[in-house]
């Protein structure tokens, strides 16, 4: 899409601009902080995900003549709004979780101070980001759980918004999925990229051995055949027999997954082809990767699962004013608490290095042994304070993420309902 | 994002294309036909979505040079396939159900015709598109049922990817949602916009009053007042203090909704603002809506469920080859039935007018009485068949939709799981 982020926002925000700036609230100093009241669905733990995404689309959150003349249009025409827009650039600071890092109900993972039309004014994109990434993220994060060592590959685009897609697969990616689908996630951000045929490819011709040759022929004998559009058996007896023994590894897209594999490689190993790997897909989330983990499998292609959080395609993470002037200010709606106040935060870990608790304060933390600090500088002043590139970004937090994910309890990584992995306490 | 649509794609279409023109397939005559095998969650009807997005981005599907340079680097170096990407326009046609449509397990709502390579090419855009607009568009649609005649305001920008999230605003419009609070929405597809203030406004002024007073001067007493920062009773009586009994409306987003609106209602009339509206928000979704059909509300904001299309994210649709040089193909994958054959369909009524069945068959079907084709010409070689401008094109989608949806019959719109609203016959 042709536009810049800056109409990616709620009218509301800038009607509480408008308001603000009217009776001289707009400068007052404040901290806005992005938090999860809980974890969706008995889950153990999240994962943030979002906040490089976040940080290079910001400085270009200005408004152009263009934007303002779409808001003149949809009845925003007030001048001192529009003079102001027309001059906004961010100048406050962000602090916040390092991207990939595991988050608790009430972790403070994004921290924006500045006065309120500047923070206000963030609220939506900073939301939008944050929730969708995050979501994928944390759904994903379970599903590498439950491969163990297997790689993941992302093959959700055709299950979500099409921009989704991108962010999905690089969310995926931070976590640990091997690669994706998605050939703008590998440009954007040096994901790495797969993909060989559907059933349309062995539909198109002839007969199955007539596209296993081309296929072989195009991309080579370490390709992955697709072996069940007509019969399952025959497809890998044809594979072998066009492909040779080397043939990289084969694809099961239907029927009962574990009886399924479990003959393929039988039936492969008997045809000599005992290196051919067995990738499956069709409809996989944790669970149904959990359920293969006696099966002889190699790989898992998820789709919509991935890209719809596995039930959990937000994860609820809100933007509050927490602070106003230094003072703590929290609403008292019923069912919604909010903690006033801006927030430290560290992981506290036991002598062997394991986490045990998340330690959220109003005030400044005193460290103990095994405390690891939590919130990092993002912005200050407007300006970015590291210069990464986009796959920059992304590495830093992948390796981020393993760090972090390596000091969780063992049943952290339970897939059933329970309570967080770690407590937080509001020490 | 700065990119164009062609790398919105999965790996696997150029794959495919690179095989296929290896071997001469490429150039065989395909038909694609895009179709959900079920609708999700015991719904009775789904509403296709997003055919006009579609067509938006339809004629920008190129592969510039950068776009290329992007493929090589992902190790997609075979030169016949980059010459051909180099080249490629689609030129094929495309038929399809008129966009707000409803459909039905096996409707053929897009048809692509064209050489292979060409209508393989778009599957991951396309089913990326219908299936998210489609998944938004049939959740928004249950939730208008729900609410009769108050109208739905579409809030969930927060909860959903930034770019989904405007493909939302404009899914939720298209089956009567009245408005969004997206801006981009407002810009691109003519979405009314609304909204005015939340909770951080009212904490941001020292009291609940100071914040009423600015919101009314900056926005008229027209406004809509969130009266539950702090107490609900006291929030209503300071709205009518400062706004007077002109107040446009008060919003609730916390409590237990029912309840709070008939309390609100009273209180509101004790103080003489019997015309002050009230809106609630807060988590709602199909169910909460019909759940607040006795309370005296009038109108709802949407969001979470909104964008998460209630349960249902993505409406499973997929995009099969079904014809190849005039022959029908079909896969035999257990359990993912195809019907090969390019499909005519029409939408069977009663004397009085009301739907009794899809009908959907491999030859033309001989119209009796009250049969509407369902099916209209979207391309041909390439070139859209009606030139509407984004907001055009949404315009006549409501319309279209609210025809549809007046012929069904009253059963469809119950939202206890349930059979499809009417049969689809393959006759």
């Amino acid at each position: 899409m042709p536009t810049g982020p800056a109409l990616l926002t709620d009218r509301y925000e800038l009607t509480m601009v408008a308001a603000a700036l009217a009776d001289g609230t707009a400068e007052r100093d404040c901290v806005f902080e992005v938090f999860a009241r809980r974890l969706p669905h008995g889950r153990r733990y999240g994962v943030l995900a979002g906040t490089g995404r976040l940080l290079e689309v910001l400085p270009s959150f200005r408004f152009t003549d263009e934007d303002l003349a779409a808001l003149r249009e949809q009845g925003l025409t007030d001048s001192r709004l529009l003079d102001w827009l027309a001059g906004f650039r961010f100048s406050g600071d962000v602090d916040g979780y390092a991207e990939g890092e595991l988050f608790f109900p009430g972790s403070p993972v994004l921290t924006v101070r500045a006065s309120f039309a500047e923070g206000v004014l963030l609220e939506t994109l900073v939301l939008s980001v944050l929730n969708h990434d995050s979501a994928i993220a944390s759904a994903a994060a379970r599903m590498v759980s439950a491969a163990c060592e297997r790689p993941c590959i992302e093959m959700g685009s055709r299950r979500t918004h099409e921009e989704a897609a991108v962010a999905a697969a690089r969310a995926a990616h931070l976590v640990g999925f091997a690669a994706t689908s998605n050939l703008e996630a590998g440009r954007r951000y040096g994901v790495p990229t797969t993909g060989t045929s559907a059933h349309a490819f062995t539909l198109l011709h002839d007969d199955e051995a007539a596209a296993f040759r081309a296929q072989v022929a195009a991309l080579g004998v370490g390709t992955t055949l697709l072996v069940d559009t007509y019969d399952v058996d025959q497809g890998i007896r044809t594979a072998i027999e066009v492909a040779g023994p080397e043939l990289g590894a084969i694809r099961l897209d239907s029927g009962d997954l574990p009886t399924l594999a479990t003959h393929a490689r039988e039936l492969l190993d008997s045809l000599g082809a005992t290196g051919t790997r067995i990738i499956v897909t069709s409809d996989l989330d944790e669970y149904a990767i959990a359920g293969l983990m006696a099966a002889p499998v190699d790989g898992y292609g998820v789709g919509t699962a991935l890209v719809t959080g596995s039930g959990a395609p937000t994860v609820g993470m809100v933007y509050k004013l927490v602070e106003r002037d230094g003072v703590p200010v929290a609403k008292r709606s019923l069912g919604k608490p909010s903690v006033g106040g801006r927030k430290s935060a560290v992981r506290r870990h036991d002598a062997s290095g394991t986490a045990t608790a998340e330690v959220v304060s109003n005030e400044p933390v005193l460290p103990r042994d095994g405390d690891r600090p939590l919130v990092v500088e993002l912005v200050r002043g407007g300006e970015l304070c590291a210069r990464a590139t986009p796959r920059e970004a992304l590495a830093a937090a992948r390796v981020h993420h393993e760090r972090a994910r390596g000091a969780m309890p063992a049943e952290a990584f339970a897939l059933s309902r329970g309570d967080c992995a770690i407590e937080t306490l509001t020490a």
